[in-house]
């Protein structure tokens, strides 16, 4: 354990190459959800699998499983998100784990108290598993270097970097309508430069298999290692949507409109709005997805957004499977982890 | 499904009339409780004896029952209720349901999402039931007409329109201590006009057949449809109260005092506020309700809520039960719809 | 029941004088647990060979045990605290309880609502257990003594009279490391004079016979009942921590610092920080301890704190245990008075 308190501004270097020994028990098990990067198809694939066998759960009368009773699970959100924050909430619960959800700004640490004293807190209160929300890119994988190893955490967003579950509820969705990733190609519209939505799903289509992700964004929201994602860029949605498989497009954070970035949010909707007028360049059965809150208006047309191909609630709908399987997975990493 | 954002101000003038054919299915059982208004006696009655079988369960040391394990109960309050908020709670939990408390102010609605997309999201994460609050009339029945039909909507108030949860509770009191409904005379004091309570309540007492309604309130406070509720309407508590067996005083907003409608709350209190000095006009056994919060020295004398008649907390004991009925009625009227 | 409301800032003078009498039943067995004084000596090894009893349950797979199902506790927070309500919540759901959170400034005393009509609501609902943390002394006393009969009324900390489950987890952390009370002598540093820590700590060490309690402060942070608390009293470490087995240093709150009682926080830690360097006059076992949070560089040095003497991560977990202890014991105290 580290004696010095958590500097989650400047995590060390080293933090992300080191994310696949860090996830994975010694039997190549999950045992933390940190990042995509790093995994093998082979394991999205069993999270997929594992999600899938939750999904039917959620049709049923009794939607409860008994895989986490006894268990404790803390959603510890440095950053506001009802929705994320409600569906790994429901997730834990339809699972049986208890569920103490903890908003940080309120906590503790508002009394002078380090995060790192408040983790250990946690820790000598027996809960089992972190959820883990932070404005900061590597927070969740700094907390995962420094808790006690019976701990499992699961990234719910750190900053710009990565929201692995996210990605991971996107592929879901992707499999469901399109039953393989072989052959895809895959466009992704908007503020890619600050999306970890962005970042963990051109690493998750990546690994396991699509033919081509595309970005399409202006200059200005294009991520400065563009060159070594394998992506291919795009400056308009003509050129970017023809014959594509999948589109997904980016919230736009209301804090990046009208500033340095963007011209304006009526320009941006001109220029990279989905609209029925541009989905039409795509392949007919093309899926619409977004992450969620959606800007109607903004970065999406409602018709589209309400529209045939949208498959945006259902993403919504294999969030919580995918929350399940992924809890459930790094809880029987860990303890294996400890029974070895 | 609609492809317009909810405009909860102005709701469709048709969706109150539509309330029977919502409410019940077609084989007449519950599966949305939005209203008293346009439900049969049968099925009050209905409610109340189920109510009846759950105060019991209040007494015993294992308080909990199964009937709503495994299904998600999502309390969303657009209007602040520590009360109604808890007594709901309590209930669903004592059912085994799974509970989430959506504060929705704190929600992503503050981040730009409409509430449309903010209850689709809902929906599509299985939650089984929603607990409206909110400060429109008509918020409920308009969302009971935009959910999917597999979700039932319980209204726990909705701007001036009605609060039946709380009706139901009152009458359950009622009938308690007075064993049936025929031949009593019941007086509603006060704020009738923006009373939600008052109009559910009116609805209640009159479709259980008591024999007389009575409203006691200044001129200003009368509801312009006074004409067609059913109901007496007296201007002050002398001739009001003569013989009546149950008293209802009703909150008085705080916003709506020293307003346009009252000269003051020293004025309202001297001649609306129940006393033991006026008490005696009324039978000697007369129950004295409030629906809570209690203004002492408002609307109501501290000794008068406090003695030997008053049944007020009562009517919060049997709140939970009630809830507990009305949530497990809606639930298995929706699953034989499913069914069917 | 009282007819008047709440008085929370003058308390009878009676009520600490009652607690015996009111915190157990009619058979001696705990019924409320409201402070340390006043209980005896086999009371409070009941409630520590309880609390062990619940410390494996803590490191098995499944943490959950059914003593509590079906009953409801409602954490009444008057007071911000994370991570007390936190244990508390954890502790009541290991045992299977539902858990109410009632946060009460943003509950119904905001519309007007009396405090006595809040808990008279809370008890209408059928409550089994209030846990009440107050920034009044006397405020779990006086809610103890106004309660129904068939509630359980929890001291979490009121004013700066008593935290006495933080005093029973200190008392387990200290006997599982030393084995027994007799002939150990425990130093207790720090503003002593606003804290209810050291108040019910006293009590309880004194309680169970230790050799020598010790308070180490400067004159204006001194009790002014020390003569009657059965300590000796020193002015500076030097001299207070020679040879002893137990060194519990308090938090120095942000609003006491820079007042009439501190010349300033560096002055606080240069005289009264627990440092490595006066640690060497202690018993080199000497258990280090703190409440929490801490403020590092206050009143303790990191190294101290995060280092080999330090048990304040065990006074955590031990802190579960504690409340399971107290909750079940009270719980099972009421029914028994209840069946009598």
């Amino acid at each position: 354990m580290t004696k010095e308190p958590l500097q989650l501004s400047s995590p060390p270097t080293d933090a992300f190459t080191q994310s696949t020994q860090l996830q994975l028990n010694s039997q190549g098990q999950l045992r933390h959800f940190l990042s995509i990067n790093g995994l093998s198809k082979e394991l999205l694939t069993e999270i997929l699998d594992t999600a899938d066998s939750f999904v039917s759960v959620g049709n049923k009368t009794v939607k409860n499983v008994p895989l986490l009773r006894g268990k404790t699970v803390a959603n510890l959100f440095f950053e506001h998100s009802t929705r994320t924050r409600t569906t790994f909430e429901l997730a834990a619960k339809r699972l049986s784990a208890d569920v103490l959800n903890i908003n940080i700004s309120t906590s503790a640490t508002s009394k002078g108290e380090s995060l790192k004293d408040m983790l250990q807190n946690l820790e000598a209160m027996a809960c089992d598993m972190f959820v883990i929300r932070h404005a900061d890119s590597g927070a969740a994988h700094f907390i995962a270097q420094h808790v006690c190893p019976d701990i499992a955490v699961i990234n719910a967003g750190d900053g710009s970097h990565e929201h692995p579950t996210q990605a991971m509820l996107d592929m879901l969705t992707i499999r469901h309508h399109k039953k393989n990733f072989e052959g895809l190609k895959v466009a992704i519209i908007g503020d890619v430069l600050h999306s970890r939505v962005a970042r963990s799903e051109i690493l998750a289509l990546n690994t396991l298999g699509v033919e081509e992700v595309r970005i399409i964004c202006p200059n200005t929201l294009l991520p400065h290692d563009a060159d070594s994602l394998n992506v291919k860029v795009f400056r308009d949605l003509d050129s970017g949507l023809e014959d594509v498989d999948v589109i997904t497009t980016l919230r736009l954070q209301k804090e990046r409109m009208n500033s340095a970035f963007l011209p304006s949010e009526q320009e941006f909707y001109k220029r990279y709005g989905l609209k029925r007028s541009v989905l039409k360049l795509a392949k007919p059965d093309a899926l619409i997805m977004h992450p969620g809150p959606m800007n109607r208006g903004v970065e999406i047309e409602s018709e589209v957004a309400d529209g045939a191909q949208s498959v945006i609630l259902d993403q919504v709908h294999f969030g919580v499977a995918v929350r399940m399987a992924i809890l459930s997975m790094a809880m029987s990493g860990q303890t294996t982890t400890k029974t070895l």
